[in-house]
C-alpha cells in the first residue's frame, strides 16, 4: 500500500467506529428505522468526505489534540452525506435499488421509513457537528447547513432532475456538478480549515481546492457511470443516459472528459502551491481522484 | 381580541417577515425547488411554535435586547416543523392532498421536488439556528437536531406508521404523542430558555411544561379530526380512522380524551406555579389548547 492507501484505510476505520459510537443501537425503539439508518450508513464507502477534512485540516496545520473532534465533525458531513444518497435512490428520484453492492435503504425497509432514515440521518449529522464543534458551532453548522441546502446540495440534486430528459446545456452540467457534489466537497475543506483555526487565505486556498476536486469527482464518476461495471461500481451503472442526463463526458465524449479531469487535477494541485508537504494528502487524494476514471484503474481493497 | 392573540397574531407577523426574508427568493435557481419551499412556509398557520419560543424566552426574564434572535431561532424551529409536514403528507407516508387549506407539496409541485423541498428547509432550518445563537450555537444546534431525529419528532412519526393497522396500545399511542409532537414542543421551551440565558431549574420546568402541553396538542389534535370539518382544520379529517391509526379519543372515547386534555392543561399550568406574571402568556397557551378540542370552539381569524 502506498501512503494515500494507508491514511484512507486508516482514516474509514476510525470513522466507522465513531459513526457506530452516534448511531442509536438497531434495537432500540423505532427499530426498523434505526436498522435503516444502521444499513445505510456502517460497512461501506472509502470515507473520501471524511477523508478530505482532516487532511485539509493537515494542510492547514491543525494541532493533533483537535484531530479527534475533527474526526467528529468529518463524520458528521459523512452522515449527511449518507442520507443524500438514500433519498437520491427514492423511487421519485434516481429510483436505484442498489448502492454500495447491497440494496439500497428502500428496496430493504419501505419507502417511508428510507425517507425517515434520511430525514434523521441529516438531524444527526447537525447533532454530532454542534457537538464536535464545541465554540465553533456557529461557523461549522452554518457552513454545513449552506452547503446541504438549496443553493448546495439538495439544489443541484433538484437542477439534476429538472434537467433530465430535456434540453440540457453545458452551462447546466456545470451547475449541477458544482452544486450536487463541489458544495460538500468544498465544505469538507473549509471544515477542516475551521478546525485548524486557519486565516482567510489558508480557508480560500482549501476552499478552491474543494470547489475544483468537486467538479473533477463528479465527472470522473460520470465517466465510470459509462465505463465501469456494476461491481466496481457498487451501484448500478449506465443510470445516467437511461434518465436521459447529459453528463459531461456524454456531452463531449469520454476522452475529452479525461482530459478535463486531468486539468482539474493540475488545476486543483496549482492552488496548493502555497503548501508545504502538510498538504501531502490534498495532492495525493487529487491524483486518486484523476486515475479512478482511467480504464486501468482498480479499486482498491 | 383578548391578550393572548394579540400575542400571537403580532408574533405570527414578525414571524412570516423573518421567513420571508430567510427564504431564498422564488425567481432564484433552482426556482421550482424555492417556489416549493415557499409555498410549503408562507401564509399559513398559528405559528405556535415560535409563539412558545418566545412565550418561553420572557418566562425565564429573557432580556428585550435578545428578543430578536430569539424570534430568529423560534423561525428556525418553524421551518423544521414546516419540513416535516411536507414529508409527513407524502404518498408513501400520510398521503395527504390537503395542508392549511391549500394543496400539500407533493401533489402542487411533484414528490421528487417535495422530498428536496422538506431535506433543504431541514437544512435551512439548522443555519437559521446556528447564525441566530451566536456563542450559543453549540446548545441550540444541539437541542434542535435531538427534538428533530430518530428518538424525537422523526421517531414519532415512524411509530405512527409502524403502528398504524396494526394492535396498537394505549403505551404505544403515548410513545407516538409524546415524541412526534412534544419533543418539538419542549424544545420551543428549552431554546427560549438557552436564549434568556436560564439557569437548570427554570429550564426543567420549561422543559416539564412543554413535554406535558405536547401530549395536550396531540391528543386534541386528534380529537381535531374525529370533529372538525375540513374548512376548521385545513387539512383533511377523519384521516386517523382511514388509515387504522389508534388515537386516545378513538381508544377512549372523545369525552374521556378532553377530560385527558383538561387534566394535562391543569399539570402544564402547575409546573409554571414557580413563575410570576412573566409566564402569563404560557399559561393562556395552555387554555388556548385545551379548548381548541372543545366543539364551541372557534378558530381565530
Amino acid at each position: 500500500m502506498n501512503r494515500l492507501e494507508v491514511f484512507m484505510q486508516e482514516t474509514a476505520a476510525d470513522v466507522e467506529k465513531r459513526l457506530d459510537y452516534f448511531l442509536p443501537y438497531a434495537d432500540m425503539r423505532p427499530e426498523i428505522l434505526h436498522q435503516a439508518m444502521r444499513h445505510s450508513i456502517l460497512g461501506g464507502g472509502k470515507r473520501l468526505r471524511p477523508c478530505l477534512v482532516l487532511a485539509a485540516f493537515e494542510a492547514a496545520g491543525g494541532p493533533e489534540p483537535d484531530r479527534p473532534r475533527t474526526l467528529d465533525a468529518a463524520c458528521a458531513i459523512e452522515l449527511l452525506h449518507c442520507y443524500s444518497l438514500i433519498h437520491d435512490d427514492l423511487p421519485s428520484m434516481d429510483n436505484d435499488s442498489l448502492r454500495r453492492n447491497r440494496l439500497s435503504c428502500h428496496k430493504a425497509f419501505g419507502e417511508a421509513v428510507a425517507i425517515l432514515a434520511g430525514d434523521a440521518l441529516q438531524a444527526l449529522a447537525f447533532r454530532v457537528m454542534a457537538m464536535a464543534s464545541g465554540p465553533l458551532a456557529g461557523p461549522a453548522v452554518a457552513e454545513l447547513a449552506a452547503a446541504a441546502g438549496s443553493t448546495g446540495m439538495v439544489g443541484g440534486q433538484a437542477l439534476d432532475i429538472e434537467a433530465a430528459g430535456t434540453g440540457q446545456t453545458l452551462e447546466t452540467i456545470e451547475w449541477i456538478d458544482r452544486w450536487k457534489t463541489g458544495s460538500i466537497l468544498a465544505c469538507c475543506c473549509r471544515t477542516g480549515a475551521i478546525f485548524a483555526g486557519a486565516g482567510d487565505e489558508i480557508t480560500a486556498a482549501l476552499t478552491a481546492y474543494g470547489e475544483t476536486i468537486g467538479v473533477l469527482y463528479q465527472i470522473s464518476d460520470d465517466i465510470l457511470d459509462l465505463t465501469a461495471d456494476v461491481k466496481k461500481l457498487g451501484k448500478t451503472p449506465g443510470k445516467d443516459a437511461v434518465a436521459g442526463k447529459l453528463t459531461y463526458p456524454a456531452a463531449r465524449g469520454i476522452e475529452k472528459a479525461r482530459e478535463m479531469v486531468a486539468e482539474k487535477c493540475s488545476l486543483a494541485k496549482s492552488v496548493l502551491q502555497r503548501f508545504g508537504k502538510e498538504a501531502l494528502y490534498l495532492r495525493l487524494l487529487a491524483d486518486f481522484l484523476r486515475d479512478r476514471a482511467n480504464p486501468d484503474f482498480r479499486s482498491r481493497p
